[in-house]
């Protein structure tokens, strides 16, 4: 792939940390534009049918959607994220969908109004990290000794209760020690950790306080106590 | 592929549809499932993490999320629905995401509370729509003269719409000679015709109908005046 890569970027996106965690894995090197999804560009809005990042820009066309990102990628150019096997290709896509439909349980759950609905919200987001126990093995990564497609999906999806897990207690880890160790072997991973800004916890805090919900009230209170 | 395949479906889910086409497309023989999604089947809990169709049985292992059905599909048996250049087959990949965002603003359009929000959700589908009309060349298909993934994607979307054109006008098609062909062609073909069952317009008002919406109150007006 000869043509000059670009990411369309904001600071907080789970799906752009993707897709910046693939072009790292493969040793790809990248420009990171960074937008404001509050105000978006005119130039950014001709370019992308649905107006959300991550887009990549490959020279004069631009590919919109995480997957389809890293779909791309995955076929163009080495070490393949993808196991060979079709049929265990396809169980990992089905995986990478399971982590997409965490993020917006998260979504959910930073967005609810009350404590009632922050603690349904929690249940449900424990409910699916119990299933992602019984899909793993002995690690280190989703896959066993290879980092997959399935780890870039989940190493931004465990970044957000870095910071979740200082607010408050949420009964989310509770036996879980696959889901612990693979968590761990994510926020060690270089391409992981280098997926975002240094200042990400703090502009996550400063993004979950501005917003009217049960878990900003937490915030504030946490906050004001330290 | 000679493991048996079971399609778990419902009838009225344009994420199964797709499923079906291609598995048509391919003209690979299956077993289609129906559950009832408000009573799921705890066989079927058990071996779906997200608690969605379709998911697609091949023999022992089960596939779940409709794009990875489809990718399987197409890695696993001909003719492609893809395109053979990778920066052609992201494009197309794209597009799919498009169609399945345009799912979600059918959904809101459905189940808009009041007439303000109803022309607020039609507003958003004829923005996409005009997109689509600049991303469409001569047709018949997405592609031009080869039916696509694309198009096993469109089909169920355009299909909410011949039940809508029943019950309203609300501009959706003025101006977009692309789309009304392409919808045309794909309404035509055999794939997309049998993806669902006869009785499909029918349970579709039903489940309209069912809805306290704006587009429930609409539908019953029109069929007391017929």
């Amino acid at each position: 792939m000869n043509a000059p890569l670009v990411l369309v970027s904001h600071a907080l996106c789970p799906y752009v940390q993707r897709a910046a965690i693939v072009l790292a894995e493969k040793g790809l090197s990248f420009e990171r534009r960074d937008i404001d999804l509050a105000h978006k560009p005119d130039w950014f809005l001709r370019i992308s049918p649905l107006g959300r990042t991550p887009l990549l820009l490959v020279g004069e066309e631009a590919i919109f959607e995480s997957t389809v990102i890293c779909e791309y990628l995955d076929e163009t150019t080495l070490p393949r994220l993808h196991p060979a096997n079709a049929l265990l290709r396809a169980r990992n896509r089905s995986w990478m969908e399971f982590g997409s439909s965490l993020l917006q349980l998260i979504a959910a759950f930073y967005g609810a109004a009350d404590e009632v609905a922050l603690q349904v919200r929690a249940a449900d987001i424990r409910t699916r990290l119990t299933k992602l126990e019984g899909a793993l093995g002995s690690g280190p990564w989703f896959d066993g000794p290879s980092f997959s497609m399935v780890d870039a999906v989940f190493g931004p999806v465990f970044r957000y209760f870095d910071v979740f897990d200082t607010i408050g207690e949420f009964g989310f880890w509770r036996d879980l020690p696959k889901v612990a160790q693979w968590r761990r072997s994510l926020s060690a991973r270089p391409s992981v950790r280098d997926a975002v800004h240094p200042a990400y916890g703090d502009l996550l805090r400063a993004f979950l306080a501005s917003r009217r919900s049960a878990l900003a009230d937490r915030l504030v209170r946490v906050t004001s106590i330290e």
